[in-house]
């Protein structure tokens, strides 16, 4: 459609997630308008991110160094590790500032159909930090959809042997949300956990 | 939110035009998830798009050389040229294959409140292109808002004085909508440009 360049640039910039050609046109316009540093600055960040950024070797969360933030953290209890299925998830949990243990990334979630066993995720290193008897609870994180909450139920059997407290985050009713939009799933999880309303 | 690098990605992405937050938090993980080579074909084609394209000399379009591929074309015809707002609106019109004739991109609208007038347009480059008597029409393809419609108006009038045929692109229902759904004033535009059904 374009010449050279610019098509090169739409195309590499249609195959990032999310990223239609309408859009991709739009930033590729955008790039030809915008200040030569501005462009130097991203292709920078790019690089850079993908060079730069490890796998904290504790809890495989993204790091800048050998560790991540959390796991270098002395104010974060070493009693709890809440187990999630990806860094954005991290991000997510700490934004509600409701927990202060440690995290356990386990890059991904159990998936037959795309290929994913149990092997292909971190759960050794999870039981591996569960041989000393500092853990006393592992919170399930894993996403509330089939592939999540299989995960959530082959780690519960692995780790029920052990002497520690296993959860599983509450499903139920969004908050702020209607309840005759609720699909009924959901609707279904929020009869069977409920709780009693205390006086 | 996230450490160093990673932050500074999702900071970057997030600035281009269409681009949330979420967008850039997914973009980024995406890019960390991708191969090298990847990231840096990428980050090339960005600079490479800024570093490399030109504006034709000829009709302002994006251009790899200093002449675009249309203008530079001997199989399109000198006597008519259609003026649009962007580059964009170049590959539009191209895509339907209607137009044989050659292009003139303004760079943008009259737009009063924007802080853009004719003189910020490429306006003067049209009148030089015109001044030999090789073109015998100009198409008025801005678009139909309030500042195409008005950048249309100022230029019709500017070439009043020349012997040129000055045609502007017609105004009506969109092909394969639903004429409930039209809005008063393209459905205005569709009974005053109405035409006769031959027999």
């Amino acid at each position: 459609m374009y010449e050279g360049a610019v098509q090169d640039l739409i195309d590499e910039l249609g195959r990032l997630p999310g990223i239609g050609p309408k859009s991709a046109q739009r930033i590729a316009f955008h790039i030809l308008d915008a200040e030569p540093e501005e462009v130097q600055k991203l292709a920078t960040a790019l690089v850079d991110a993908k060079s730069r950024v490890r796998f904290c070797e504790i809890c495989g969360n993204v790091a800048q160094g050998v560790q991540c933030q959390i796991c270098a953290d002395p104010r974060r209890m070493d009693t709890v590790i809440c187990v999630v299925e990806e860094s954005k998830d991290v991000v997510a949990i700490e934004r509600t500032r409701e927990f202060r243990g440690k995290y356990h990334v386990l890059g991904g979630a159990i998936d037959p159909i795309g290929g994913i066993g149990p092997n292909n995720l971190r759960i050794r290193e999870l039981l591996t930090r569960l041989q000393d008897d500092t853990v006393k609870e592992v919170i399930l994180a894993t996403d509330p959809n089939v592939e999540g909450e299989a995960t959530a139920t082959y780690i519960a059997r692995l780790l029920s042997a052990l002497p520690i407290r296993v959860t599983r985050l509450a499903s139920g009713l969004p908050v702020g949300g209607d309840l005759e939009f609720a699909d009924e799933v959901t609707l279904g999880r929020a009869f069977e956990g409920r709780t009693q309303v205390g006086v």
